[in-house]
């Protein structure tokens, strides 16, 4: 269990239920690592999460990683279009 | 000249005119490096321009770089707010 990654996926609830659910995670025993997985206009949601926790609760952490990509997401009309996501990893140092 | 990074601010106008301003940077003939720089909302339109040169215009590029930070600002009516910062680095590989 120890060796899992934690996802926290990142949407349009306040941001700070998402810094919330991040300390959460680093307060059980095993969990030395938390990713935030956002896309769209979340990603500067996700940024904000990191920013805090990082800055306000828990500052002992590490960027360890930040991946950004695109994926395609089906339209209801048919066709697809891109949108871009982002990966950012906490970890503690 | 060729040693210096080039800045690209990211705000509020449609992505595809910053994406153009990277392109316009990178037919410099000395241009291997440009910095998109971004706060607040902007991160977002920031990760779509770096996805959408890399993937559809200048596919040799590489992310060489993503930092992201936190910047106080003075509100009008006294005090400071934080706000979230980006910048991503694309490289001619």
């Amino acid at each position: 269990m120890s060796e899992e990654t934690n996802v926290v996926y990142v949407g349009r609830k306040p941001t700070m239920s998402y810094v919330l659910a991040v300390i959460t995670v680093f307060s059980g025993s095993n969990s030395k690592e938390v990713t935030l997985k956002a896309r769209g206009q979340s990603i500067t949601t996700a940024v904000d999460v990191a920013e805090i926790v990082r800055r306000k609760f828990l500052k002992e952490l590490k960027l360890s990683k930040i991946i950004i990509g695109t994926e395609e997401i089906k339209r209801e009309e048919g066709g697809t279009r891109n949108v871009s996501t982002m990966e950012i990893t906490l970890t503690r140092g």
